[in-house]
Formats: C-alpha cells, sequence, structure tokens
C-alpha cells in the first residue's frame, strides 16, 4: 500500500508530466526550480525533490549543475500527434453555428487547403514594406507605441482615412472616425450601440456568416431581404418588408457584397439611403470590399447619399494591407457618442503601433500603387477560376462575376447538397464555405462561396476534386 | 439672385472649406484632383474648377504647376482652436457613464493632469526593448505577422503565458489558454459566453468602474458584495446573496483589486473557489495586476485552487510591459467551446504583430527582470503618495495600503463629495477616479481612486490642490 507522502509526489510528477507531454515545456526548456514547485504547488521541498527524481527516473527532465531542472531530449520520439480530424464534423448533425467555427479553425490548420475563408493572399500584401514601417515608427514614437490610444484612436491614421474617403464620395473630417479592431468589430460596436436584444434587423441575403453569427449571438432578429448577384439588396423586397416589421437598423455591403460580389448601381445606394432615411432607420455599410474594385476607381458608398448622418461606413485594411493588423474604422454619423461608448466598455482600444504603420504606410502614398497592383492580380484570378470551374464543374453551375474583391458565389446543380460537399472536401482537405451558413432560414442549400485570392495549380487541382464530388451528387 | 450653377460651386467649395478646416487636409497637403472632385461629388469639371478658383481667392488654397492643388500655408493664425472645456461635465447631472466616459477621455489629452486612469508610467515600460523585439520579430515572420490568427491566437505567445502560469500556482497548457484583445476584452468574452441579458453576475465592491459598464450595457444585473480593503470580498455576504438570488456567474480580482489594491489571503481564495463550485457557479478572476506584488513573489491566483474547470483567469501585459500593444489572455475552463465562439463572432482576432513581440519578449528571459525592477519603483511611489497625502489631505482622510499594483483608494471625511471634487479637480487640469463610479448604487460618495504609477513634484503640487479642495468642503 502507499503511503500518503508517496502519492503527494507522484501528484506533483504527474502534474508535470502533463505539462510537459502538451507542450508547455518542450525539449530544452528549463523548467521551475524545486522552490518554485513547493511554493506553487504547495508541498514540502523533500516532496518536490522527490517529484523531479521520478521525472529524472523517467527520463523527461535532467538536472543541470550550478542551473536547474530542464526537459531532456526524447529519446524515443513520441507517437505522431492526433491531428485535427478531417472528417470529425458530421453536417448532417452539426449546427451551422459549429460548421462557421471550424471554417474559421481551418483557416489556420496548415492541414487544409483553403478555399472556404475571404482571407487574402498573403504574398500580395506588401508585408516588408509595411513591417519595415512599423519598425521605423515604433522607434519614433516609442511612448506613443506602447502607450494606450483611447478616445478615437491614432490621430494621424484618422487624418489619413478621411482624406481617402473623398474617393468613396464621402467628404469625412478626422473627428467623424473611430479606429476598431478590424471591420467586424466595427459592424458589432455599431450593432450594440443601435440595438437591443429583441430588434429586427434587415441585412441582403445570402449575407457573410460571421455577421449572422454576431447577430445571433447578441439576440437580434435577422429580416433577411433577398439581393441580386448584379444590383444588390432588393429595395421592393425591402421596402415591403419595412411595411410589415419594424427594422431596427439594416446591414447592407453595398459594394462587393460577401459571399455574392455584387456592386450596387449609384442609383440604387441612392434610393437606398433614402427609403431609410424616410423612416429615420439607421444604415450600417459594411465597405470592407470597396477598394478592391477591378477598375481604377472604387465604387462610391452609400454613405456618400447620406444627408442626416444615418450611415455608419464601417471598413478595414484587412483585405488590402495586413489581416493581422486588425485596423479597421467607423464613421459613426449621428450615433457618435453611443458608439464611441460601446468601443470603451468593448476591447477599450485597438492595439496602437498597427494603427501608427498604417498611418505611416498611407501617408507614404504607396497604399495607391499597392491597389492598383492587387485589383489585376485579383481580377486576373478571378478568371482563370472561373475558367478552371467552367472546365471542371458539372453542367448547369452557375457563378456570380463581381467587378471587384476575391469572392464569388458558386450555383451548384439542384440535386447537389453543399453541405455533403463541405464534408467530402474536407474529408480530402478541402475548405469551402457551403452556402446554408450565408442564411438563418437554411437557404442555399446547393450553393457555395469560394475565394480567388490564391491561384496555382494546386488550386486547379482542388477545383477539379470539388466538381468531381459534386458530379457525384448529380447522378 | 443667384443663380443655380452659381450656388453649386459655392456648395463644393464650401465642403473641401470645412474639411481644410477640420483637418482632414492640412497645410502643404495635396489635396482631389479637379478630376475627383467632379467624379466624387456629382458635379461637372467647369463647377469643380470654380469652387477651386473660389477656394484660392479666399487664400486656403493653391496651385502647383504638374503637380496639382495644395493646402496654402496659412496667412494669418486661426484663433486657438477651443480645448476640450475643463469644466463641461457638471456631475451634478451627469450619469456615472457620462463621468466614466470623461475620465478615459480626459487619459488622453494632454491638457489633463492624469491621477483618474490606472495606466502604468510610460516612463518605466520597456518600449526601447520591446519595439526592437517586435522590428526583429515581425521581420523574420513576414507571412505570420501580416496574417489572421484565427483560433486561440499565436502558439507561441501561450507557450510562454503556460509557463509562467505555475508561479500563480496554475499549471496550464497551451490548448488551455486564448488570447485576447486586453484584460477588458478577457473579462467582456467570459461575461458573454457565460450569462443572458437579465443574468445576475456577484462581485466585488467597490469594483472596477468599466467593468460595471460593460456588465450594465450587456442587460446584466449586478450584485455588489461588501469587500474588505485588507481581505478582499465577504464570502458571508457572498454565501448570503447566493442563497437569495440566483447568481450565474461571479467576477472578482483576488489580487490587487481594483480600486481598493485588496489581496484574498490564499485560505480566502480556496474558499470562494469552493463556495461557487458548490453551486456551479463560473468565477471570472480579473488578475490584471498579479504580476505586480511589491514581493519577489507574486501571488497565487483563486484558479490555482479550481479542481472543476469552473475558474475563467483573466489576465493582460497591459500594466506591466506595454498597454498599447493590447495582449490579453483567458484561460476558458470548461466553458472552451463558448469562449473561443465569442472571440469569433467578436473583434475576431487581435493583431498579430504585438502578440509576437510580447512571445518572443517572455522568450527572452527579460520580463522577470523587468517585474523586479517596476515593483520596486511602484512599492516607492506608492509610499510617497501616501505620505503626501499625509500632508495635504484633511484630517480624518483614511487610505488602503496595498501590497501590490500601483492604484489605492481614499476614504475622505464624510461631509467631503468626490463629485464635486472631481468637477473642482478637472478646472484645474486634474483628472481623479471619484468614487460613486465605482459602484453601481451610489455608494462612495467620499472615497477616490489614486494612481500612484507616477511620482515627481508636480504630482505632489496636484496632491496638494486636491486636499486643499478636500479641505474647502470640511468647513
Amino acid at each position: 500500500m502507499k503511503t500518503k507522502a508517496n502519492a503527494l509526489y507522484e501528484e506533483v510528477a504527474g502534474k508535470m508530466d502533463h505539462l510537459i507531454r502538451h507542450g508547455t515545456y518542450r525539449s530544452g526548456d528549463r523548467i521551475p526550480s524545486i522552490r518554485d514547485i513547493s511554493r506553487s504547488m504547495k508541498v514540502s521541498i523533500s516532496t518536490a525533490l522527490e517529484a523531479y527524481r521520478l521525472l529524472e527516473v523517467k527520463g523527461l527532465i535532467e538536472a543541470r549543475p550550478q542551473s536547474g531542472y530542464y526537459v531532456s531530449p526524447p529519446r524515443l520520439k513520441p507517437v505522431t500527434e492526433p491531428k485535427l480530424s478531417r472528417a470529425e464534423i458530421k453536417p448532417a448533425e452539426a449546427s451551422l453555428t459549429e460548421i462557421a467555427q471550424v471554417i474559421v479553425r481551418d483557416a489556420s490548420n496548415p492541414d487544409f487547403f483553403n478555399l472556404g475563408m475571404a482571407a487574402p493572399s498573403a504574398d500580395v500584401l506588401p508585408a516588408k514594406k509595411l513591417n519595415r514601417i512599423l519598425a521605423s515608427v515604433v522607434r519614433a514614437k516609442e511612448t506613443v507605441s506602447v502607450s494606450y490610444l483611447f478616445s478615437d484612436g491614432y490621430e494621424p491614421l484618422r487624418i489619413q482615412i478621411a482624406q481617402r474617403a473623398i474617393l468613396a464620395g464621402c467628404p469625412l473630417t478626422p473627428d467623424e472616425i473611430v479606429v476598431t479592431t478590424g471591420c467586424h468589430e466595427a459592424i458589432t460596436l455599431s450593432l450594440r450601440a443601435l440595438c437591443r436584444p429583441g430588434d429586427a434587423v434587415a441585412i441582403e441575403s445570402p449575407f457573410f456568416f460571421n455577421h449572422l453569427q454576431a447577430m445571433a449571438a447578441m439576440g437580434l432578429k435577422i429580416v433577411e431581404i433577398p439581393s441580386s448577384p448584379k444590383e444588390g439588396i432588393s429595395l421592393e423586397a425591402l421596402g415591403f418588408a419595412l411595411e410589415k416589421t419594424r427594422v431596427k437598423a439594416c446591414l447592407v455591403s453595398a459594394n462587393y457584397s460577401n459571399p455574392t460580389g455584387s456592386c450596387m448601381p449609384d442609383h440604387r445606394k441612392k434610393a437606398l439611403v433614402k427609403m431609410l432615411a424616410g423612416k429615420q432607420i439607421p444604415l450600417i455599410e459594411d465597405d470592407i470590399y470597396g477598394d478592391l474594385s477591378f477598375s481604377d476607381k472604387r465604387p462610391r458608398a452609400a454613405k456618400s447619399f447620406d444627408e442626416e448622418g444615418l450611415v455608419v461606413l464601417c471598413s478595414s485594411f484587412s483585405k488590402t494591407l495586413a489581416p493581422g493588423y486588425r485596423v479597421g474604422w467607423v464613421t459613426p454619423g449621428r450615433f457618435h457618442q453611443a458608439i464611441r461608448y460601446q468601443r470603451m466598455i468593448n476591447p477599450l482600444a485597438p492595439a496602437s503601433p498597427t494603427q501608427m504603420a498604417v498611418a505611416e504606410f498611407l501617408a507614404s502614398g504607396g497604399y495607391e500603387r499597392h491597389l492598383r497592383r492587387v485589383r489585376r492580380i485579383y481580377e486576373k484570378q478571378l478568371g482563370q477560376m472561373l475558367q478552371a470551374l467552367d472546365r471542371h464543374f458539372p453542367e448547369g453551375t452557375r457563378t456570380t462575376r463581381p467587378d471587384g474583391s476575391f469572392i464569388f458565389w458558386v450555383e451548384l446543380p439542384a440535386s447537389v447538397d453543399s453541405l455533403e460537399l463541405f464534408r467530402k472536401a474536407r474529408e480530402k482537405g478541402i475548405s469551402i464555405a457551403p452556402g446554408p451558413i450565408f442564411s438563418n432560414s437554411g437557404k442555399y442549400r446547393n450553393f457555395l462561396r469560394l475565394n480567388a485570392a490564391h491561384w496555382s495549380p494546386k488550386v486547379e487541382r482542388a477545383l477539379e476534386t470539388l466538381g468531381a464530388l459534386s458530379l457525384e451528387q448529380t447522378t
């Protein structure tokens, strides 16, 4: 029979064993001293010593004179860690929420070939220049770089954003802009500022799944308004919905909507703004893809037709410069106080160094040049992807043909179930975004969103696989 | 009478005039071309030309051959811009919410001498070293630095956080940690994951005003439990409250609570965790000040007594390394899925470069050395501030004497109204945090929180002024 002391040192050893096997301490890492262990695990020095001796005997750690204990290099390699199972999701049982989470998780898993997330290609981002600017701007403004940037965000950045806004038809001043941690935060802060749980929000359908998820989590009711792949949200259907339902706000991507890539003509943007103003309903405009027009000039924002401060324009540099910098912004219009308050009680403030770097990048004049380059690249790749779809996908497949951004929407033959396709594609290591997650009411069963930000022979092969999997479902 | 054309070019000129006067374009900046204006404001080229001619006549802009139009240097300096009025807040009418916002806003206003916000002193932050590491780490890992870091955050950072957690008595593995945009976001994500609007949350009182604000905005009911400046939240009162009220979660700072600086003894932490576990109520632990103990060893986290995954530990590097980096974290325990989901639908992911820099800073071993230095500095400065209070504040003033952090809680004679003191101090350019904002029920009228992160003769003079203003209210 074990004595109590025996059990205790074994317990301590077991805890350290767990930490070493799960990656808290890795081969060659120094582990806590005997004294640290004694203190933090509330055991005597001799128990801690016994525990470490046991770990030494097991070959997990080794003592180095005058230095402490270290994790030993493994003598025999451990068996391969189980990777994220490619078959772990069975859409038949999984909720759309779970699928949305899986897509986001797969995006950072090197085991998956990612056609699902709408991330730009890292190859075309100006990483080297941005990082050089980041390094020099934090050196030049040391105190600012480590300090909170409360209030509305870094002023030189807000000046640059205001100067560019005229290209979208919006004369804005720096104090009409609040910096956020990406565009998605700009949208959620705006929704929180404008709506209470139970309120109804009108959106175009299909629509970006993460916005739908966020709205559902906030307890908002979602009113899906049909939208055309060419002209965006149907004003006729919206007008009808506004008659029937008390809508608290409307959330729309007028330029290159996610997932269809539709871009509203100016006269429809103007009519949308006017219709909502007539009922004093705020419009939250997600313009994250607006800079990625394939023509030289970017389209106007719906905000440019706003005469009453009712349009809350949200955007970011995540699709053009650096998703990882997390620099977005919102023009709160007449809701400045409420949105600023939401920012204060939510993440308090976005990171300072990346705000500073983006401001400097814009001020240096490199942004327009960069845009001209990536617009050409994405336009070309979209063409290549559409041709590949034409070659490999079943008869009857249709797609949108956006004039900007790098995402598009695919309608498969009616018999194809994109959730089934999602599951089968995942088994082959390909991640796609199936249609139903872009709706709150089970629509778009035979649709999917693809990302044309990347192009290579490997992408073509993935599309060939997807096409074959789709074809299986048509017979 | 003006013709219509006249009115139109004047309108365009008026808009540009507004943008120039409000800082979108500043002296020497290039302004949009005639063609840009024509396009974005939907006017003819000749109207745009007329508008610019008018601005030239007014001396606001000038044409430079082959280059475009630029904002002229001002010929006569404009009258001084009105600065943020020091007397704009009348607490008699202002809500506590407004006062909280003013305090945060004042913190980034150089016109105010800030004793109100709990920001660390930029002078003692390792800005130079951190920024050097930031520059080198983004150069070494270019693609990662500009890409989204979905999932739980940058893995090398999570390894470092796991390795340090043992010092707080918590054996953690990297996959038990989720990186957030600061500690405040860790707390709000946890609250959103665990509670629905209308749920009751028990907190210690007094408590950090921004947490109170966030909870109120989420529609949570706040149950204030009295706490002792020495031993923290009263377990007796909490036990009583749990009998009477259905509490969904409990939010506590066991180590150096904000504002009192109280630190719970280990046996009370253990009892707290046990009491809540008995009712299966999750504990959200805000440990943001835990590393700033004045002794060599930091105190244990309440999480260290958690046997059921019910304690959600939140912290960040905002008080020790760099508030502006916005790097925080949460150990979600058994609520991993729910908290990870909240992070996905809220700001999606924190900035990548600052996560990378903090990871590298920790790995380089500089953090403990840095902590030893700042702990000594803050301990000394707290002593100096308490002595200054003793010299300058009215008879009957009492204070807490924390063993860590840099904030403390001041009880003024009963006749002193700290909201009145807040207003008067603000008129003299001094920002303080008045007691009532640390409560949801109007308590602490004669209290205030001060920040000892800074010490200089200027601080002593500010305390002298505060003391004199308090004294006025005692007679």
